[in-house]
């Protein structure tokens, strides 16, 4: 694990860091308390398609788990996003684009990606092997959910925006038979990329009983502020139930 | 508005009324609390199918609503249940039952109902025409959304467990585009009796866009506490913002 560029903001301290996967460079960000006495817990953040690491909404969730409930939290680029974008990569015919980021093995590669970033995370002092939750919504589920599904040490998961009928369909609504831990999921009513009845049957795949499907009006990337709220404090009730700073 | 028996219990006064409307008798009860300097907001309860006012799982969230929220509550018997129920009706064929409350005009007069119930209590001072919400499943959206369809005085509704494809579902479907308040909309996903798709077009048919859809796994009357909670929380916050005793 590598260090980079280190800021502190309000009581956030965010650090850029790298994660050698299988001769990848993972590039990542991990937002921690400034001060703390004692491990926290961590939520890892999955980004959506064509976004990033530090996307806007994610760096603003990351600093309210940290400061309202105590909670570390860390970003990863996805395959061909972020720092991960070849060169030249804009100008690339789409098909090629999405082969980067949607072909064969590249779920699994991420998979591995997160694996080898929450063994690094683990070993540092102030995070320790605590309590982990998972926050990520359309390409941060598709990547996301197969995670869930494979990592035992993954308490408790945000997931949705994604159906069965989107690219890695299949893959998903099988791994979802793996996901046993409690799950929020998201859906847009309204949503333009990823049709209703396929969102249901995903929601209705997962294992665990411990699920809850909240649906919204609006489009694909509309999820309402108090639902992003609501996702913070489901994530802090399971991770760290007795804290709460806010 | 006559008053029959009163009791009180930790803080919490409990007391049965009939209102008269259209020559019928709507027996309801009231819980308000025992000291209380100003008029507070109100919520209207309707039970469910074969259920009645005073329904455990209805007094629990009325006590509630008195006690952490500082909102008063009040059900009625639905027509043919609880106190209206006819002499004799369990022995009735099961169609003859049904007309009772199902039959033509039943849910304009139960709408007729509620409105006389609004009318009463606003008239007492410890409510005054304060703001009002309304919850009720199954058969308390079937005659509950008909009257947050028809009752500009409702600010905010928990509905659910009711689909478009149930006995009144086209009624149901038309009055929705009325509904413009705030709406919780529960649905159990593994509900036996209102198919998962008719929910899902009667939540898409309400016109408001203040809206949410909350699915649980389960079948029709195994909602989760927290659930119940959270229908608690959603109508105290559209209430009496201000206010959280709890």
């Amino acid at each position: 694990m590598e260090w980079g560029r280190s800021a502190t903001h309000k009581g956030v301290q965010e650090r850029d860091f790298t994660v050698t996967c299988n001769e990848r460079t993972v590039p990542g960000v991990l937002w921690t308390p400034e001060h703390t006495g004692m491990p926290t817990s961590l939520v890892l953040m999955g980004h959506g398609g064509s976004g990033h690491k530090r996307e806007s909404h994610l760096v603003s969730l990351a600093r309210r788990f940290v400061r309202h409930n105590g909670i570390a939290a860390a970003s990863i680029d996805g395959p061909a996003h972020g720092d991960r974008k070849p060169e030249g990569a804009d100008a690339e015919p789409l098909a090629e684009r999405r082969r980067r980021f949607l072909g064969e093995g590249v779920t699994d590669s991420m998979v591995e990606d997160w694996k080898a970033t929450l063994d690094a995370l683990h070993q540092l002092p102030e995070l320790g092997p605590g309590r982990v939750g998972y926050w990520g919504l359309s390409m941060g589920t598709m990547f996301g959910l197969p995670l869930v599904a494979a990592e035992p040490r993954i308490d408790a998961a945000v997931l949705g925006l994604m159906g069965t009928a989107f690219v890695n369909g299949n893959r998903l609504r099988k791994d979802a038979a793996d996901v046993t831990c409690p799950v929020l999921f998201l859906q847009q009513w309204d949503d333009e990329l990823v049709d209703r009845e396929s969102v249901g049957d995903l929601f209705g795949a997962l294992a665990t009983n411990d699920k809850v499907l909240h649906a919204n009006p609006g489009l694909h990337s509309a999820v309402p502020p108090k639902e992003f709220q609501f996702t913070q404090a489901f994530l802090a009730s399971h991770l760290a139930p007795t804290i709460d700073r806010s």
